[in-house]
Formats: C-alpha cells, sequence, structure tokens
C-alpha cells in the first residue's frame, strides 16, 4: 500500500509528532492518547496493528509487544486541520499500563480533587511480569 | 471553588499545555482535540464552560464565543500520566469550524487517500459571517 498520499496530509509538530486518539470502535470509549510518527503511522496503517512513538524511550511503541495488549486498527480519521489523528480499534484487553480499560480513569467529581472512577481488570504483574 | 488540587496534578507540557480531547458525553463521538493551559483549565472548572488555549493566537479561546457553538462541560478526567485530559461535553451545533459535527470527518478507507465521510451541518458564513 503506497500511503504516501494519507501521510502527506498530516501536519507533524516540530519534533515529528503528531497525537493519536484511541477509541474503542463499538462502545465510543476513549482509551489513550498517544504520538505517532511518519514511521509509526505508515507502519499502523501498514500492519493494521497500532504503533506509536515512545516520547520516552524514543522509539517505535508496537501496543501490546510486551504486554499483550494489541490494538487491531478499525480505522484512522485525520481531523481538519491535519494536527490530530483518532483511531478507531479494538482493543485486546486493556489500554492503560495500571490495568485498567481506560487511560482516563480520573474524574472532576467532587471539585476538589481527582476521583478514581476505574479499577485495574488485571495487575500491571500479570501484563509485565516482575519487575 | 478552590482548583488548585485538580489542576497540580496535570503534567503541563514545556509551553504549558495540556492536550485535551473533546468527546460528545451520551453519544461517544470524539468532536474534536485541542489544547489548554492552567488558566483555560481553571476556566473551564469554574465556569462549566470549555475555554481551550489557541496556539495560533496565543490566546484563551472561549470555544464558541464568535460562532455560538458553546461546549458545556459535563465532566472532566485526567489520564494516568496526567498529561491528557478528556472533556465530556454538551456540544451546542457544530465542533469544528467547517461547519461539521466532528473534527475527525477524513477517514483512510481506501488505503489511498483520505475520504470525506461527513458534510457541514452550517455554513462557515453562518457560523462566522462574511469574512
Amino acid at each position: 500500500m503506497d500511503a504516501a498520499p494519507l501521510l502527506s496530509a498530516i501536519r507533524f509538530d516540530a519534533s515529528g509528532l503528531v497525537a493519536a486518539i484511541a477509541q474503542q470502535h463499538d462502545t465510543g470509549e476513549v482509551l489513550m492518547l498517544a504520538w505517532m510518527n511518519a514511521d509509526a503511522a505508515r507502519e499502523t496503517l501498514a500492519t493494521g496493528r497500532v504503533c506509536y512513538f515512545s516520547r520516552s524511550r524514543n522509539a517505535l511503541w508496537r501496543k501490546g509487544e510486551t504486554s499483550g495488549q494489541v490494538q487491531r486498527l478499525v480505522e484512522m480519521r485525520l481531523d481538519c486541520d491535519g494536527d490530530a489523528l483518532l483511531l478507531l480499534v479494538e482493543q485486546q484487553g486493556v489500554a492503560c499500563h495500571t490495568g485498567r480499560r481506560s487511560c482516563f480513569y480520573r474524574a472532576a467529581r467532587d471539585g476538589m480533587d481527582w476521583t478514581v472512577i476505574a479499577q485495574p481488570l488485571v495487575s500491571e504483574h500479570d501484563l509485565y511480569g516482575p519487575r
């Protein structure tokens, strides 16, 4: 697949990155926000398996390569000004490294501090093994 | 409301900004991705009306102040590492400056180029007047 026309419309920032929102395709749940560089976007489109760029590790991050919690791409979408991606995905297991389904598990509900609104479905030990 | 404990958990980047995803609270539709600085987040929490920070105008951007397409905050959520917000909102009218409901109206469907999958519901002229 020649992804060049797709990639050329993406406005990567000065660091070569674009924000990518992962949303479970059928339930609409927003799972996480991460970043892609051009190589990550190209690989994701080519393989149908979501690959991000890890800013902390400065390397491609094939989601689930350690934890097994893979994201299959259902559809990639681009926003009006080309600087954000929306990934409709089929999330295997959990998206969050804490073992929660979604990374957005803290809510401003009482107006004073963050309330934890979701519990881990799997332990970090089970996701990543002993550290 | 003292939002200091809420704000202190947000990890603003080197430019003082955090990514904020707006999602229609009942349908789950992802509407847009924008940015907030601390003042924008504080104002949004205090007023219940979403305020972003416009990177192009370098100023607070009270969503809908020109177009009337206001976002009422239903709930603010924070992700695991504190560097992304999810805003559950009640979107009045359309979120996108093109007059479309969502900014994510282009999809990689044929593998070759972006396909426009949504049409404007209102004209830019009606949103912003003659330019």
